[in-house]
Parts: C-alpha cells; structure tokens; sequence
C-alpha cells in the first residue's frame, strides 16, 4: 500500500481511462492478451481520415485527431507490411493492397525481385490529451513474403514468415506468434512506457486504477 | 453587357478570388493553359493531410479541408496512376511508389502481368467555401505502363503511353498532350461547370470579374 501510493504521488492523474481507437474485435483481443489488466482502458471505433506519409507521421497524427474527439488520454494502432525491394511499399497502404489484389497479388508485386525480405511493423502511438504531443512505439519483426499458408481470417498473415520460423504468422499458435510479432514488440514499449511514467488513469466508475 | 448583366443577375456572387490550392509550378502552369483567363484564381500552397481511400473521396475530403483553411472557394486537385492489373493501385499513392521506387520499379510491379493497361485519373474538387459541398470533376485517360522514355522531369509522364499514340506523356509536345490528357478533360468538366453555374468571383482589387 506504500509503494502504491508513492507511486501515486509521482505519476500523473488522468481523469479518464484509456480509449484504444479500433474497429476491429481481433486487435482489441490481441492487445488484451498483451497488455493484460495492467491498464483499464475502454475500446472505440472512430471514423478518423486515414493519412498518407511515412508510418511514423501517420500515426502520431492519428493520435492527435483521435484524442481530440475522444477528448481524454487514447492510443491508436497502425500496421505497415514493408517489402524490402519495394523501398517500405506497400507499407501503410497494405491494407487497399490486400483488399484490392489480395495475396497472390501481394506476392506478384515482387515477382521481378529475387529479394522476398520484408518487415512488419506496428505504430502505436499514445496521446495524454488533445494538447499533448503523441509519443509512438514502433515494433518490428523480419521476415519474408511467401505463397499463403495457413487460416485466412486475418489480413494477411497468411504471407508473411518471421525470420527464424518455418510458419507463417497465420500458421503460429496465438501465443507463440504474440511472443515474437510487430504488434507484441510494440505493445511491449508502450507497457514498461506506462509502467515506468506511472500515469493514473481514473476509470469509468471513478475507482482509480493505478500502474 | 446586356449579356454580362444577365449572366451576373443569375450567377452566384462569391466574394473571393478562386484558390486553386497546389505547391507545383508545373501544375500551375498546365491549369493555366487550359483553364486561361476565364476564372480569376490565385494559386496558395497549403500543407492539408493527404488522405487514404478512393479517389473521389479524398478529392472531396481534400476540399473541405481547404474550403476551411482559405475560408473562401477553393479548387483542389490529384492525380492517380492506375494499373489495371493491380485493381486501380497504386492510384492514389503513386506519389510514394514514384518517389520510392522509380519508373522502373513502377514497370516491375506489373512484371507478373501481361496486361500493362493503366489510366491516369485526375481528380479536380471545387467548393465553394467552408460549409458547401464540394462537386468533383474526373478526368480520366486510358493508356499502358511502359519502359521509361522522354524527359524525366513530371513525374511519371515517360512510363504512361496513352492510347491511340506512340509517344509517352513525357515525349508529346506539352499542347498535344494538353488535348487529351486526364488534368485537361478534368479541367474542361470544371470549365463547363464554371460557365453553366456563371459564378461571379470578386477579385483582389475589388473588381468583379464574370464567367
């Protein structure tokens, strides 16, 4: 009880929890499996413009648009698949790629490349409030692009192959694939980030949630 | 005059000069040419958000955005490169690929396919200011993706050929290309548009000028 309330004492009080902007039930439950009970936060789906430009600068911005609207502390997710041959591309725009061409497609974009390297990666980025300046988290895990292999229910998992594995993220077992993917290495730096500024974040029915 | 007093009696007075929002001397220059002295514009380099999705959508969106940073009519404008094979990708982003890629990895996207078919689509969206609509114009111009010829000094004029020609963009004289391109048949649309609605811009020097 002292350490918590030294802990208190040092971190800051945010008066809400933490909105994490997503549509989508598959990253929420990734981020949950991740992050555990360490932060309450609540989920959102936000209808924010998409932005073009290198990863970084779109989701800090992001970040900013979002907690504008939510007017309160959130945190957003992006996911970039960057082939190596094509300079980074498609990277922020994956998504339209994979919904446009799909996998086979995804692969015929480097069939004039011996080089299949590729790198996932994942921004997220952590705004306090509609004045702060977003800080951002990038993980990244190596790997290549490959025919598809495996369940086909989440983008395009199915072709990518981390370096050091014979499967694909798709073929992984959740729990090994959290271990090493983009989105756990990320979510890894956001955690000890929020470990180590000791915010408060008071939730919804005004119990305070320390971390 | 007796024209001009019609024409002004049933045409919307705006109490600006149109802004046609661009940082490109180049493009400056081609709207210029085509769209000559009918409307009074005065072109403004804004730093708007540039946004994911479909060509139109961004236009429009693009639009507003201006519409409330010059508080006054704005004309917007985009081009897209679309491949055929790739579903109309890269489209909207063909900036990135240019930039990253070059012409020739442009050209290797496309190494799966046979069908090098692709159509320049240029976007132009007017608003005529903060809380109006904006109409979009589309221009559109079928051609192929070929190996890069011509000066290389507008984007990627030397990789598209259009049909019915044997020289790419970049190799047609800029008047001969002015005929058939994408930007012209977008611009004559929001020429024709300009003339059908008989808006009355108000310039700088507080004469009207008449369309």
């Amino acid at each position: 009880m002292e350490m918590a309330a030294a802990k208190a004492a040092s971190g800051v009080v945010v008066s809400r929890p933490l909105t994490f902007v997503t549509g989508n039930a598959k990253k929420l439950e990734e981020v949950r499996a991740i992050l555990g009970q360490t932060v309450p936060f609540q989920s959102l789906k936000l209808d924010l413009p998409e932005l073009q430009g290198e990863p970084e600068e779109i989701s800090k911005e992001k970040a900013r648009l979002a907690a504008v609207e939510v007017k309160g502390p959130v945190l957003v997710e992006d996911t970039c698949l960057c082939f190596n041959a094509l300079k980074g591309l498609p990277g922020p725009y994956i998504k339209w790629f994979l919904q446009k061409i799909g996998h086979e497609g995804l692969n015929n974009l480097l069939m004039a490349y011996e080089d299949k390297s590729a790198y996932a990666l994942c921004a997220y980025s952590f705004a306090l409030g509609p004045d702060a300046e977003p800080i951002t988290f990038l993980g990244k895990t190596l790997g290549k692009i490959v025919a598809a292999r495996g369940p086909n229910d989440f983008g395009w998992d199915s072709i990518f192959q981390p370096d050091g594995y014979e499967q694909t993220y798709a073929e992984m077992p959740k729990d090994e694939k959290n271990k090493i993917s983009h989105r756990s290495r990320a979510l890894d730096l956001v955690k000890s980030h929020f470990a180590e500024a000791g915010y408060i974040f008071e939730t919804n029915d005004s119990k305070k949630s320390e971390l």
